[in-house]
């Protein structure tokens, strides 16, 4: 973490130029102190969570042994409010900050965090787009961890289609509105660890439009509030059933049903949709920052099993020679594996908290064209860090399963539990399938392709610098070429779109996949330049970062020879009606 | 199933060719009941299997509820015996047919299909290399189904390197053995469904050599049989407890404890291994049919799925032109998840049942040349059937949660239960890794290629024959183009091996991948070719069948790109010490 923070991408320093007040030591002692809290407090209720898993028991949801009390000294700590403004409580700390946090967090225990991480979404929600008045009353109470939050928009009859929604939201006389409808696969819906729960609901007005032009945003406590701002009797929001997941059974997923409930309205009338995408985009980099932490704990538990377990003699049985076997860390699979997965975290370590920069040059930089640069980034590439960064997630979990052999199958070593509960991650804040929609048809093709060439042209102008050191030959040559080649593919792609309605869909995945390879590239270039202009310098642990560098070029980017001829598949071959007639 | 049999490879005449006797009616008669005693009995007790599971009570383990009712109506129905030896009570029905049986078991329900498989594989263990007495008391009895089978191998400390076993068998003086150790991941080592339960040991001997060639194999009765055949007290044999494992909980996996279990000798001492390798070859392929199985029914419940849900507008918007969304099949991106399941199956179909025909042909068939050509394909293909289907299976149910959305991460689908049943199977018998690192090194390096050329030319053999075909060009061209690739990459890798001891397990994963591929394409374009056959007597259901096949080639071939690179990897670069450091 600090060697991606502070000697590859300069965090520090960056954040002061737009006027952060922050140094490396500040940023060092929360991240130590977070560990310390993560390590101690957090990561011995995984098991716990996913043995024991939630129960409704009346009108509330149970959390497993010990979630409570974790709960409360995370509160007591002030960490919910580390990176919220200041004017709530907060200790306004940079998102980059924030994110590093979140990492360790979904490290430690991917479902207790699930109740913390969307009070952060929904502060932000209201931060941006609620009255005054809504503000003093949430804000404080969602920074300081006293109240959590909720993102309530999947009903049963449409999630990623959310025109379909049919929440109603009726005015009733004081300005509030009777909010009424189910809502399901609502993650912390219901819990026992907060005096109050703040639910921000999409719903529809009487005689709104059809479709997502008719959508509107509400807050929705669980608890009504009186004027004093204190909790008093149940809102009209009922938890029907908690639902049985594959994993994170530490996690509340929630059907609630709104049955006249108390509501406000955050922002404007039949414009909930957008004010709801500052949460969602939110959610969907915090789910790469999820996918990142958990990436990196399903790594870590391979590496010390690789390490202890002895089986067969390895190839070259270099550790010791007189004995009948070796660790299995020396097999040339199981380090493809761990080098794999090592590729996957560092790599994605490298992109998110270059992007978490951008959402705090965005909000604070003086210079708008920082801003404005920043806010194209972030549009970008949010699509490429919620889906490729949780797909490879669920890869390096199931590798790090594999490393088990028969121990990753059972219990006993968690590596199935990390399995379990990273299979969520492309699947929800929209599909990865969603994303690279998102990502091919509004993000590149919608704007001519504006955006992408900043990025890719910011690479290739990196690239170039390294002319001349041949050391650096191996990644300069690499990304130039991918370069060219995916400039020829956008190019071919928007022109075939022009006439042909399924092409974007049939070619997104490929794309969105071929643009990840391409960012972790980019970064995984930047670190070994970073190791490299060292020299001497160089610790055991920047060796590290170059080795697996020079893995990731060798051995993962050529998986892009192949995305660059899958992106370009026939469409009529994919859409033959033939295929699917059984 | 009919297709695959029936059209594309002949399998009755092949079989009569063999001098078996079947026709195709037979075959169809047996299917199509097999077919009805899964869906009706079997298939309804896979989530009651997975929800309960299994539960060791005193000494014995109690199955979930309904599995022995269903156990007896299968050995009523005579469904063990369908493929055992006449003269042991069997139907003497060919492998093909046991296969086909096979795959739609583990369609319906795979935990419980676990009880029955491993008798098969006991049966035809002990009866290759048991003594007659032996054979007598035990073969009758498994092709009944009346006692069921295991095949106990791994120990706490070993299970990829069984040369570092450490049970123990005493001689006696009536010459049986005293078995004492403990064996572990013991698939229905313990159970309620049968009178009596053989388990298949491996063991040492006093004074025997270090290593895999101090090995011997024994056969241990779970009740001791008196000299009338009759099971009486319990020997030895005791399970101390079972697994808590990701899926197929309703299958038990046992720690099992010999304690001077009263045993007997299997084959010749030391001779062990070889013998159990018989039951373990047989058990690879039955991997390979499961993990058909369990593809094809992610598939059928991912298809029903995307039929009826609906959701946003497909961008064509065929099927409800005036509705507010479209079956989400529409989406082509959905479709892409759909085919690729199906290619897989399909393929592996395809492959498996060609194998299944070479098993039959090996035993039968009167022509030494072709028996020992079954012998060689099933020797060089059996770790591809193994690895190469089970790794696609994994993909495929996958694929099949996440078509299903939200939904796909809760039990009430399904879906996530096919996963987690699915992800064992790149693990058990033998992992995938060791399975590439077979195929490499001991089936296609160590005969200079000569069972791997054999395949090639007949592949080729058969593309040259397409040749003037235009409708089969996209086919043929690919066919011939990717053996020339893989012919050179063979070359090389030998080349590379003789002084680099890390080069085999360097490339052996992207080398069975490749293979796996390429051998998928050649069934896929047989049955393209059989399709194209028939003109105008091609059927919707032909029509489908070529249209995945072009839909393999156009969109999942192009994989062979990067397997093609990636296989060339630096082993130097892998086996950086510097990149374990941390």
């Amino acid at each position: 973490m600090q060697f991606v923070l502070h000697e590859v991408l300069d965090a520090a320093a960056t954040l002061q130029g737009a006027g952060i007040d922050i140094d490396i030591d500040t940023i060092d002692g929360v991240i130590e102190g977070a560990g310390d809290f993560c390590a101690r407090v957090v990561a011995p209720l995984n098991t716990v969570g996913d043995r024991d898993g939630c129960r409704l028991v009346g009108d509330t949801v149970v959390t497993p042994p010990g979630f409570k009390k974790a709960y409360d000294q995370y509160v007591a700590g002030g960490w919910p409010a580390v990176d919220c403004d200041v004017e709530h409580g907060g200790g306004g700390m940079p998102s980059t900050v924030g994110s590093v946090i979140k990492e360790m967090l979904a490290s430690a225990n991917p479902s207790w965090t699930l109740y913390t991480s969307l009070s952060a979404g929904a502060y932000r929600c209201l931060n941006a787009n609620a009255s005054e008045a809504l503000k003093r009353r949430y804000l404080p109470n969602l920074a300081s961890g006293k109240w959590t939050g909720t993102m309530c928009l999947t009903e049963p009859h449409c999630g990623t289609d959310l025109g379909l929604l049919t929440t109603r939201a009726v005015p009733a006389d004081d300005g509030s509105y009777r909010i009424s409808g189910t809502k399901m696969f609502i993650t912390s819906g219901e819990h026992d660890l907060a005096e109050n729960i703040v639910h921000l609901v999409l719903a529809r007005t009487p005689d709104s439009p059809k479709g997502t032009r008719g959508i509107s945003l509400f807050v929705v406590p669980k608890r009504t509030i009186d004027s004093a701002g204190t909790p008093g009797d149940r809102n009209g929001v009922y938890c029907d059933s908690i639902e049985n997941k594959m994993g994170l059974h530490g996690s509340a997923t929630c059907v609630l049903r709104f049955d006249n409930a108390v509501g406000h309205l955050v922002g404007e009338v039949n414009k909930g949709l957008a004010a709801m995408f500052v949460m969602m985009n939110g959610a969907r980099l915090g789910t790469g920052v999820q996918a990142l932490g958990m990436n990196e704990v399903a790594n870590q538990k391979a590496l010390t099993y690789a390490r202890e377990r002895i089986q067969s003699r390895a190839p070259e049985s270099r550790r010791t020679p007189n004995q009948a076997a070796d660790p299995i860390i020396d097999q040339p699979d199981v380090r493809r594996m761990l080098l794999t997965q090592k590729s996957w975290s560092g790599g994605s370590r490298l992109f998110l908290y270059w992007l978490a920069l951008q959402v705090d040059l965005r909000k604070s930089s003086a210079d708008p064209s920082v801003r404005e640069y920043a806010e194209d980034m972030l549009s970008l590439l949010t699509p490429v860090a919620k889906a490729f960064v949780s797909d490879r997630a669920v890869d390096s979990a199931s590798l790090g399963m594999q490393v088990h052999g028969g121990a990753g199958y059972i219990a006993d070593y968690g590596a199935e539990q990390t399995f379990r509960d990273t299979r969520i991650l492309p699947i929800y804040e929209g599909t990865n399938g969603v994303q690279s929609h998102d990502l091919l048809q509004r993000k590149v093709l919608s704007d001519g392709g504006r955006r992408f060439k900043q990025f890719v042209e910011m690479v290739s102008g990196y690239a170039q610098t390294l002319d001349g050191r041949q050391e650096m030959d191996l990644f300069r040559v690499a990304l130039i070429t991918l370069a060219g080649e995916i400039d020829t593919l956008v190019t071919d792609l928007a022109r075939w779109a022009q006439d042909d309605d399924c092409r974007v869909g049939t070619s997104a995945v490929d794309f969105l996949n071929l643009v990840g390879y391409y960012v972790l590239a980019y970064f995984w270039a930047r670190a070994a330049d970073t190791v490299l202009q060292l020299g001497d310098q160089a610790t055991d642990f920047h060796r590290q970062q170059l080795a697996i560098a020079r893995f990731y070029f060798d051995k993962l980017l050529p998986d892009t020879f192949s995305l660059l001829v899958r992106a370009r598949s026939d469409t009529r071959i994919l859409m033959d009606d033939a295929a699917i007639a059984f």
